[in-house]
């Protein structure tokens, strides 16, 4: 197997600014602290990305992996 | 991999307000006073955020972890 | 981690009345005789609250954990 | 933990007549003939209770547990 | 713990009519030929019983078992 | 237990065509080239087969297992 | 078992475009540059096909195993 480049992606962007796409539909954008093997996340400066295109202030949170269906480092 | 970030997150957040958004589209805000490593968490003076802003209090809770989201300490 | 308040919390619920929340949208409420790791609890003179705040009786009854989003002792 | 309760509640329940309720939103009764740590169910003489409160006969079934979301001895 | 029965009922249905109720709704009708711990089921002459009662055939088919809500010996 | 019976008309299916019904509600039709345990599947020449009769050919595809209902050699 | 066919032809798919399609309904196209036996697959070059055809950039993406319903190379 060979997802280790997954692991790279997500280490290059430790103090990046990274883009989650949820299970329920909402987006979250902020600065990638942490993550585990689970895609367990932790984010600071996040921010809810509104159906609109508006966003909604999070702050530091953590997000719990079975939400999440992809994650990008924001281009 | 590098989620002990997350752990000390939360670790700061013992004692202090959280606020937990949940699959069911509800919202939780509470005093966390403990969690663990499947993000079950005990809250104390916890309150449900409904979809107008109001609360209603819940006091004392354990929250399961798989209904969870994220988590977030209060800004 | 830090969980073990939650366990005391339910340790001193035993023999006391608890509301569970449920991932079904109901609510129940219950004296609370036992429960384990995964959140299965162990209910007597349990009863339904439904939507209207009647309620529905239940008696004794075992509810499986993963129903289960919150647990609270009655204040 | 504590749930030792629960299983002699089902262990007492045997050969008797026990209400489940599965999360299809559903109710089944019937005589709990056996049961393990994962919540299957085998019952006889098995009906579902319609909506509507008439009942429609299933005879001996067994029920995969991750379906139930309560179980309790017939009052 | 006490589900002998249950795989001694399994056991006495293979070779004989069964019925498998799935969690999408549907039923299915057919002759057990093996099953296993996941309740995976491995089915032949089966058929999909829709709604009105109609039957549509399926023939030999292996059932994944965590679609499964119950199974039950045709009366 | 005895799906042994599966495994070998699984086994049997290899290089053949078969139905496999998805908890999506779409239904897919291809030659089996591998199977595993989980029931994920690799099919060549697959389509899938749409409401109306009607097929939208898919190519070589690997089926995660979770989203399967039933696999059915074809008739 | 045999699956080990999938893993050649997802092993031959390196580097080249691979079609995802996702519980949610949502379809990704992209350039496969990792993968895992829990179908965690690492893109890059990546988009979204929406359901009128038009594309929209995602770029560099990890998406989580749970959410794959199938993945096949593009033909």
């Amino acid at each position: 197997m060979s997802l280790d480049l997954a692991v790279k992606m997500l280490e290059k962007s430790l103090g990046k600014i990274v883009l989650i796409k949820l299970k329920s539909g909402r987006a979250i954008r902020g600065v990638l602290k942490g993550y585990d093997q689970h895609m367990n996340f932790l984010l600071e400066q996040s921010e809810e990305i509104l159906d609109d295109g508006r966003t909604s202030a999070l702050g530091t949170i953590v997000v719990r992996g079975d939400n999440v269906i992809l994650i990008s480092p924001s281009p």
